[in-house]
């Protein structure tokens, strides 16, 4: 039988993700070494402000009947100042490898700004949960000084069609309202929740990951957020800490190329301009470089990052006094955000399940175990 | 009375404008001078293997009821081979300034293709039309070789909430469907059509515009075709033909500012690989330099060049062989492409007609007869 | 006989043609009519701090010897905030079609500064100048922090192997040393002076030209100033004010295609960031496109754009504290740098005399009856 | 006692240094494990037609007198097809981190070219290194269809101060010849030799630094190469075969911050368009992010991608005929990019031997013993 799980559902199951959130092992809670002194969530949230929301959407199994699922879907909001602020950050983006899509980046690229939320899903919804993004702000904003509407929202996407009847378009616009809607701050529910629901990562069960870094107080103290919906790359290149975990580990193989994608969402409280934060994005392919991806051709690495300083930046009725960065103070940021990136991807995999899908595909999560034992093989456990 | 007038109704009516098309004068044909050699429609489909379709939705008049109407929007698709192909073409985008929306082009960028349709539409609609865009290649092509769905279309826009009840969201998949389905080569419709219904274009009524240029023999004989989507400008800026028309004609102010947008698509036959068509499409600049334009800051000017040569380019069965124009033979490219953008936007004003949107807006149309006279005024007048 | 002017003998030369700078007509003295309002010199230092200096080379007469003459080249150079000055502007630079050479662009790219002048050369000597550059910093300036001396200066070129010995590699440290040395603000010498000494542009003797505008006080009454060494395009492409004068006039062709190139340097002193600049750098081409540029291959036209606001903002030892122009007060800027680009091609081929170089190749300079001649017959002689 | 080595004398020492070559041990000799398959020498110069040329200055020791020494620098010549060929490659670029120089790359952009050799020096060299490659032209190559020259040499450089007299300006023009006619095929000088001479990588000496790849027949038995001159970098984050060696190893500080930065070459016979040598380029981060780096403010780290195939695509005489690698068989080439970056850094490391310098600075080489010790601690020692 097809049941759709939606809205109502979900919230009750959210919060049961979010109170397992609090045992669920973390990868450095296995043991995986990481550089760097993470915040209290080691997840996005510690950039104070910062709201994270999720609709997960899981129904039927067995054979594909496009439109009636199986369904493993689902959305995935990111708010830089919260769900109740309409104030735009700084921000800035950049593509590794083109074979993706984020809306709204060319106008991120050339008003310096972020305007409203990034939004990640499957690659057959990013137009519906765009048009969604700008529904809900004509609901909750308000227009222009002209009294006009503009939005231009930015929607980032991977593609879920291993696991997903993705071509049956079960995203709505009311989830993107509801992932919109229940955004919070706090810990984030990582892997097979949100718009990561149905997504692989090196040949494992992937989704959602997140990290953070908090810098010492001589470079400012800032905090570093990074959060991943990571869908890409093949197993026999997978790096943990250094080391070919997924040549180790080997298994069945998914698939023969990297097909995949993963989109990564930087935060920063750091008082970055756009300038800064394009170079901020940019070295987020250091970080996916620990790693061990090569970033195929059939990738869609696009990353995306944003400045909460400077409220109140984009007021057009005075001239705006900003803060900023010196250039030669940004070493500590950039590598806070490489290594945050590098550990979001294994969060990502380590808090995602073994999921089946349509026409009864199968993904395997990474085993905790196993890990671990590759780890201590080459002297690299950390407990 | 709230009328909505979709598919069945918009043949009717389209064939009309077909007909009428042979009728109506275009800029030349008001003795406006413009350089080089236009091909036999004047338009982009001279440009062989190229169609264009329309769905133009009009209904409803007097005070705004969002979701009800007014509305004065629509659909236009412009398909490189036609729509019957699903042979990508090598393709490469600019933008002059990036207050818009063209979905797809991070793609279009590493790839150097344009796999689908170049759709324009309204601000608001660029995500409903997107997914359709995938639906309707569901329906129509095939997946790829590994049994795989994968789309990434380029959706543009530009923003018609002066004339439309742009939040009403009253674009659905099927007039994203109509407008490809209702493809056609030769004569293309110009004016308050398809995605150019609502639009305004120097504070004129703006709209749907076409020219093309075919080159002389020595230098390939080649064809250059252009369709822009116009909504930009201020009046006071306005250049026909080098000459301030906007200033000399006058009258009332739709607004203070520069707040509209100009989509083009250039479109060729000469064997143009991606890095070529960059520079094509960046040169779009030149010819609206010569219109007057100064881009402002709420312009969304983006550009997509691309090249029917080189069919079967992105066929990875093989290794394809290509055929490239030498660098040092661009330059009639190039200029065929700034004139051909020059006059594209000057027919598009010339054919829209004056119209009453929401709320009892009205924006009149470009005057042929006050057009002449100032022409004649400063011995401009061809004829 | 082969005498090389240099230094002490070119500061007379300059002397004499900043005598001259007041009587020589500019071209809204000959009648041609240009939108906006100029500042005081109608040139780039109208923005306050803003000084030029020019190294002359003429030398020569007759056959070509390669390393002896005949001679036709220079060295120009802007100072952002004076030669007195080691404090970076915010900067940003923008590629209209690029078979040309700027040096330091990675750097403005990426830090958002540009960090001393702006020099502008021939092709076959951007080198020297830019190690030049280097030499003078080390001596005028004082290292970095950590005691080291650091440097990516920025040198243009255009081509002016017509007229000059270009692989006599004329052009020595000592005088981009006196450009340096000798800027000044006030008047900016135009024309045959500089790097723009051998240039040519449209066809007609082209060189180094200047404009600027001042914003109405409702806008903030900010300065934007524009130097152009301009040594681009075809006779018959040119338009001045918008009429076809270069077809007009006829003459003989000096080449068959559009090879040479345009160095464009924007000054302001609004507040605007990196990401501002560039989009007013690559507003440029919209001023190109007035006077009837189609960018051919063989150019490199090639802009940069900086603002003197925000002293400090590169001082690593604390938090700059920065004024921004919001984004939506962008637009009386954007159209003054069209204004201003298309004015200062104008004055630049306005300012040229008649030149021979070598080989006896002969350049004309545009004729200021014929061009009142011509504006006279369109109705567009301002006086 | 002062004594500058120059031409002949390092004819001598290159020779010395080539016979070396095949004793000195290299990464993979100690037994650092590296995925893939070299080519014979495991070296850029196995894609066929690829030459390397060094000039090495070392002369004077003891304190620095500006002008005088000590001297620690060079250049280092790439010759895409050799130094008898005139025949451009299809080439592209990308900055990683743009606190560096690179000049030609707007042509390389634009043009989607690279016409000439890739030259590498010290940052206070660039200029005359440029000049001279125009020089060499000259001499060794014919003028364009029009008998004019034309040339935007590519030079790129990084910053050898801590140990070289930079200020000094040691490096002439014949030192660029001398790399350029003496560039050779077959095995690679590493270390401390050309523009390498005087560079630190991850606070170890560094250098010039080699690698490549063959894939397999079925993904088309291409080659690929990269050649690295290695700046950057702190110890703390080096990673060797995914280890922290850099940590393990220890030992004093040069610096506290990543102030470095490494220029890569990458070379290819696959039949790559310029579109896709961009993507090449931009995938040597990812090989980089392997060896720790996060790319520090003050590193400019730029790529450069070529491809030896399609010879003849410049030629403006005809319409040339291309052969193009599909997209999607790329990854094969994007692996292979990476894991040569990866390996030809260490290569650089390896090779070089410690240098004192002025004011009796000392950087030390990594030690080979240590880093098997490390290596084998971890199980990742090869052999």
């Amino acid at each position: 039988m097809f049941t759709r799980i939606r809205v109502a559902a979900i919230v009750v199951s959210i919060s049961v993700v979010t109170a397992l959130a609090q045992t669920k092992p973390r990868a450095r809670d296995l043991g995986v070494p990481f550089d760097g002194t993470p915040g209290s969530n080691n997840a996005i949230t510690d950039v104070k402000g910062v709201e994270v929301g999720h609709t997960t959407l899981i129904s039927g199994e067995g054979k594909l009947e496009v439109g009636k699922g199986p369904v493993r879907t689902g959305v995935t909001a990111v708010l830089p100042r919260g769900k109740n602020s309409s104030d735009p950050v700084f921000g800035a983006w950049f593509t590794l490898n083109g074979n993706g899509e984020m809306t709204g980046t060319t106008w991120v690229e050339d008003s310096g700004f972020l305007d409203g939320p990034v939004m990640i899903t499957n690659t057959q919804s990013v137009g519906v949960v765009r048009d969604a993004v700008i529904a809900w702000k004509v609901k909750h904003g308000s227009p222009d000084s002209e009294g006009y509407w503009w939005s231009l929202p930015v929607v980032a996407e991977t593609w879920d069609g291993y696991l997903n009847d993705i071509n049956g378009f079960h995203v709505k616009p009311e989830d993107a309202f509801h992932a919109l809607d229940s955004a919070h701050s706090g810990p984030v529910e990582e892997g097979n929740v949100g718009g990561g629901t149905g997504m692989i990562c090196n040949e494992f069960k992937g989704g959602i990951g997140t990290s953070s870094r908090v810098l010492e107080a001589k470079y400012g103290g800032y905090t570093v957020g990074v959060l991943v919906q990571c869908n890409y790359g093949q197993r026999d290149q997978l790096r943990i800490a250094g080391i070919p975990v997924g040549r180790e580990i080997g298994g069945e193989k998914v698939w023969d190329d990297d097909v995949g994608s993963i989109i990564v969402v930087v935060a920063t409280d750091a008082p970055l301009i756009p300038t800064q934060l394009k170079r901020v994005a940019r070295k987020v392919s250091l970080g996916l470089g620990r790693d061990g991806s090569y970033s195929g051709d059939g990738s869609g690495d696009i990353f995306i990052a944003f400045s909460t300083a400077n409220p109140g930046a984009a007021d057009s009725k005075k001239l705006p006094q900003l803060t900023m960065l010196p250039n030669d103070s940004l070493n500590p940021i950039f590598l806070a955000t490489v290594q945050a990136t590098e550990e979001a991807v294994v969060n990502a995999m380590v808090a995602a399940e073994t999921m089946t899908g349509i026409n009864h595909h199968t993904v395997v999560a990474l085993s905790h175990d196993r890990l671990r034992e590759v780890l201590r093989k080459y002297n690299r456990l950390a407990k």
